[in-house]
């Protein structure tokens, strides 16, 4: 049975790439050779990496003084390597708190310089994004997340300020177009909208990220990175390949304007339904809702595991919630297919009439 | 034609854990879903976890103390999260600098506390393993790289002291037993012995992991670590999963005496051969070669493109030494069958008996 696959992450890929990494696990470009055991320093490896950057730079159409690397540890390794990099021990950086990810990021950044904390959602469970706040402009940065994978809540629109926005991207990264020149840093764990699980993509500006705060361990410089173009130990091959293999898929489906058009229609689909169908409810704001991580309720609970079964018969897995907050989330990235949304708008459906 | 790699790392890795990995990467355990797609906190990805760790505990013999870790970032991460986790500022370390990856590390740990350099084999190009040196008794912990992969050195005695040893033993780990008790941290990037780039095993000793030395970004904190089980964000779930079904695999083989017995038999048909064919000579101290990285160099430079391509002709590929120290350099780590050594000596007697 065809599976849909609406787990947070490490999340759906397009079946094409999963085919073209198998072969490349077992022979990668008629080698003879495993993708995974072949150097790093190789001219076929080094081949995977500039492509890999071409399609950042192309996607999101970088300006030359914004460079790509591939790192590893996950959004929440930059928690802390930004400030470290980036925020000296006298200079104060904005946070905006809209859940538990942010949560983190502002603890790590504290333990280098001030933070200010702009604005806080947690007084509605973080259920929207904050938008009338002052933000001073002596700030060396503001640092959102764009998409909030626990609460299904995503920025429409950005914060209007010239202090430059440092931005945690993980969950909605190549799903729409952005206006690059307002970000001094834009980083993502790649395993939710571009590829599994194991590199991280940071993009910096590199006349924001100018003279070094403090003195770091080679591996937590930014600066080792740029210069050695992600090699500068050995990158984690096999992820930034399959990512390479995606951002080639997203390409050739259009780029990111031709995802967005896709992403709003899928989300508008399902949230529909949410909204039309009386036994669900949405969780967040309308206005700040994800087309990336659906969130909603049952009206009444004790449907619960009569609703996740109806999901497993019609092959929709991964629905539950965040375990921190309950209830389903359907993460609908890139690689869902309209069709998959289509299922579990049925599923959502057929509950209701039964249930009638 | 069947390839022999040679490749210093990522490296070679048993064929069926690649047949494996493929199958894996399009259809997990019969889930309908990849490998690639699935959640890290899904039954089925824990069950990976949990056997990765057992394998490593089994293999090594780990007394309930000591706990693995899967991390990210590659030995090089390392270098600098050790020091910060357990150097105190005004604690002094030792470390023994056989090459440039001790050189890395020493770097890294003068930024958090003191270092003691107690021996170094730079007089001598590091060449050798240094064994003559006067350890303190106070030293919070002594370091040491147990394989130098560029220079071909191996420790084949420890340090004869009551400090605690921290080793990166990134391309040896699982090549023969060790003495676990002496150890208070042992490190290694997966992609030499133990699977593909993009995991690092750490494994430590809680007794001597005690108190926090200083406040630390979360993902630098090792106790986050070892009280998530490595799933205090998302690991690098293919990663472990690989260096997991290669861990099967050595455990298939007899462990890591079976493991080391088939290294000495490698390492002394290759070394033989250095010794008794004219035309090459090795470049370390005999008593500290090692059985992972076998450098040598030809006596004639001329000769160095004709015998990389009767290498290349025999399906030999990756001999090409360091790019720091030119010559060339045979990892054969456990994956290498005793064939593709014999295939390589076959090469280098051929090329004695053209030049004769």
């Amino acid at each position: 049975m065809k599976k849909y696959n609406f787990y947070a992450g490490p999340a759906i890929l397009p079946q094409e790439v999963f085919k073209e990494a198998s072969q490349a696990v077992l022979d990668f470009n008629g080698m003879g050779l495993s993708i995974l055991e072949i150097s790093h320093r190789s001219a076929e490896f080094q081949a995977v990496m500039d492509e890999a950057y071409e399609l950042v730079r192309e996607l999101l159409t970088l300006p030359d003084h914004y460079e790509p690397m591939f790192l590893q540890g996950g959004a929440s390794g930059q928690f802390g390597m930004i400030p470290m990099n980036i925020l000296g021990d006298n200079e104060t950086a904005g946070y905006v708190n809209t859940g538990n990810w942010a949560e983190k990021a502002i603890k790590d950044a504290k333990l280098y310089g001030n933070v200010t904390l702009l604005a806080d959602s947690s007084d509605k469970n973080y259920s929207y994004i904050p938008k009338e706040y002052s933000i001073p402009t002596d700030l060396k940065y503001l640092h959102i997340t764009s998409n909030n994978t626990v609460r299904g809540t995503q920025y429409h629109s950005l914060p209007d300020t010239e202090v430059k926005l440092v931005a945690d991207m993980s969950s909605d990264i190549f799903s729409r177009p952005l206006d690059i020149k307002k970000y001094g840093v834009i980083y993502a764990g790649a395993q939710k909208n571009m590829g599994p699980a194991g590199t991280t993509l940071l993009i910096v500006d590199k006349n924001f990220l100018n003279e070094p705060v403090r003195p770091l361990p080679n591996m937590m410089n930014y600066q080792n990175h740029i210069s050695k173009k992600s090699s500068y130990n050995t990158p984690p091959a096999f992820a930034v390949y399959v990512s390479m293999l995606t951002l080639r898929w997203v390409k050739a489906q259009g780029g990111v304007k031709a995802m967005a058009k896709k992403n709003i229609e899928k989300s508008t689909l399902l949230y529909n339904e949410i909204d039309n169908n009386e036994l669900f409810f949405g969780t967040t704001a309308k206005e700040d809702r994800s087309q990336m991580s659906v969130t909603f309720k049952l009206q009444d609970e004790e449907l619960t595991n009569t609703f996740l079964e109806k999901c497993a018969e019609a092959g929709c897995v991964g629905i539950k919630g965040h375990r921190s907050v309950g209830g389903f989330r359907a993460s609908i990235y890139n690689a869902m297919e309209l069709e998959g949304v289509k299922t579990l708008v049925d599923v959502m459906k057929d509950l209701g009439s039964k249930k009638g």
